[in-house]
């Protein structure tokens, strides 16, 4: 009943693991079951479907209805063409939607800034917990990881629909902030107890690379320096958190401060 | 100077992906530079180092002395028995070791409970948070992922160092623990407020399964239910958070009522 996939078409999906390939074409990939489902249901069309003809055959056609092409595969050929090592049972290709920046959007409640994360299960957790505590936006350097990257959107589980990420020139946004009076908090080990801070439910948290933490340059627009208390003795290999369990702590206190 | 990996060495590293070859030899392995370095400079000895020659070159004598036999790897050979898609540049094959649950660790502070935790990435997250927050240790249902998975230890980044997990009849002691009148907090949806609800210091924090979350058997033994509260209308594809990251907010509103 469906084709099987091309040659060309596994090319092209492969293709799209490469940020340069995403950026030109405005295509990326879409990985894992529940995703692709929650991306289709939501509205969103993709242009290529390609899945084992077993997870075809249990979608309804709300789902399979809002692809233009459908295509099957086999487990060797999505092993072939997905990012992950144990692939899922589908994958799509869809087209981006992308917003520009507005220094409006900072007005809404919360914005998550981050600064070279790079790992994109961090970007897509971060994605996950963003959606979770309502918080609509995501500021990232340019430096951090594509969004596209099939690895991050596959971790989002779908909070992407949720949330808008925005690439920015985060030393000038942050420099706005501070000017504007906003609070700009920055997750750093030798900040105050985030349990006894001050938290407003307007401003920026923002988070740093995975080794490094946040830079000096932007240290400077920091006005409060958060942390969560750790062990009393340092412990060998772990000297800080994962920066999406931070995100996770640091989001759920700020979220608790509205309600307590 | 060090010898190339042997086929035979390739063949035993890639066998202990299998938790039956690890139960079997009660050997198991150690991906990754920063967890492989921790682990031996806290005085761990290991059977075996297969490394890129540049790593090997970096580490000082209180590393490299701590293994039986080095040996030096391509990336192409580390790609091959690596449990990861993109290897790191070093991999350590170590004895257990294991300890025999006792119910007497229950009566130190808290502890973490999971039932049928099924990602490894999840599990070594969890161990994680543990050590930051000082949880010694942690029991599992026996159908847990094996706490020596490679992807696990990767995950934990060092923290397994510092954590001990037990695998045992969860329900059993549960039961045991709901008797002598210690608190078993069960993450659930339906839950209270995590912000509202009385946190002992002391007692069983039990988070469930990936899917299906914790089972109707075990939730018996739940004396309160704790939920982090979400958004206030559902949104698509996130019906819950991740449990590493609930474990991550849990562990730190427990952590947060001892010094607030």
């Amino acid at each position: 009943m469906y084709k099987i996939m091309t040659r060309h078409q596994a090319k092209m999906v492969l293709s799209l693991q490469k940020k340069k390939v995403r950026e030109e074409s405005s295509l990326f990939v879409i990985e894992g079951d529940k995703v692709v489902r929650e991306y289709m249901l939501a509205g969103n069309r993709v242009i290529l479907l390609a899945a084992k003809p077993e997870w075809l055959d249990g979608e309804p056609e709300t789902v399979t209805g809002m692809a233009d092409e459908i295509v099957t595969v086999s487990y060797d050929d999505l092993r072939r063409i997905s990012s992950l090592k144990t692939p899922h049972n589908v994958l799509a290709v869809a087209a981006m939607k992308t917003t520009d920046f507005s220094a409006e959007i900072l007005a809404d409640g919360l914005t998550i800034a981050l600064e070279y994360v790079q790992d994109p299960g961090n970007m897509g957790t971060i994605i996950r917990i963003a959606a979770w505590f309502g918080i609509k936006n995501i500021i990232c350097s340019a430096d951090c990881v594509d969004v596209y990257n099939p690895k991050v959107i596959q971790a989002t589980m779908g909070a992407f629909l949720h949330v808008r990420v925005y690439y920015v020139s985060l030393d000038k946004v942050l420099k706005n902030a501070q000017e504007a009076k906003m609070p700009v908090y920055g997750a750093t080990i030798d900040g105050k107890s985030i349990y006894d801070c001050k938290l407003n439910s307007h401003g920026i948290i923002l988070l740093g690379n995975e080794s490094k933490g946040i830079s000096d340059g932007l240290l400077q627009h920091v006005t409060d320096r958060i942390t969560i208390p750790g062990p009393e003795k340092p412990l060998a290999g772990i000297e800080s958190l994962n920066v999406s369990m931070a995100a996770a702590i640091i989001c759920s206190e700020f979220a608790r401060r509205k309600t307590v």
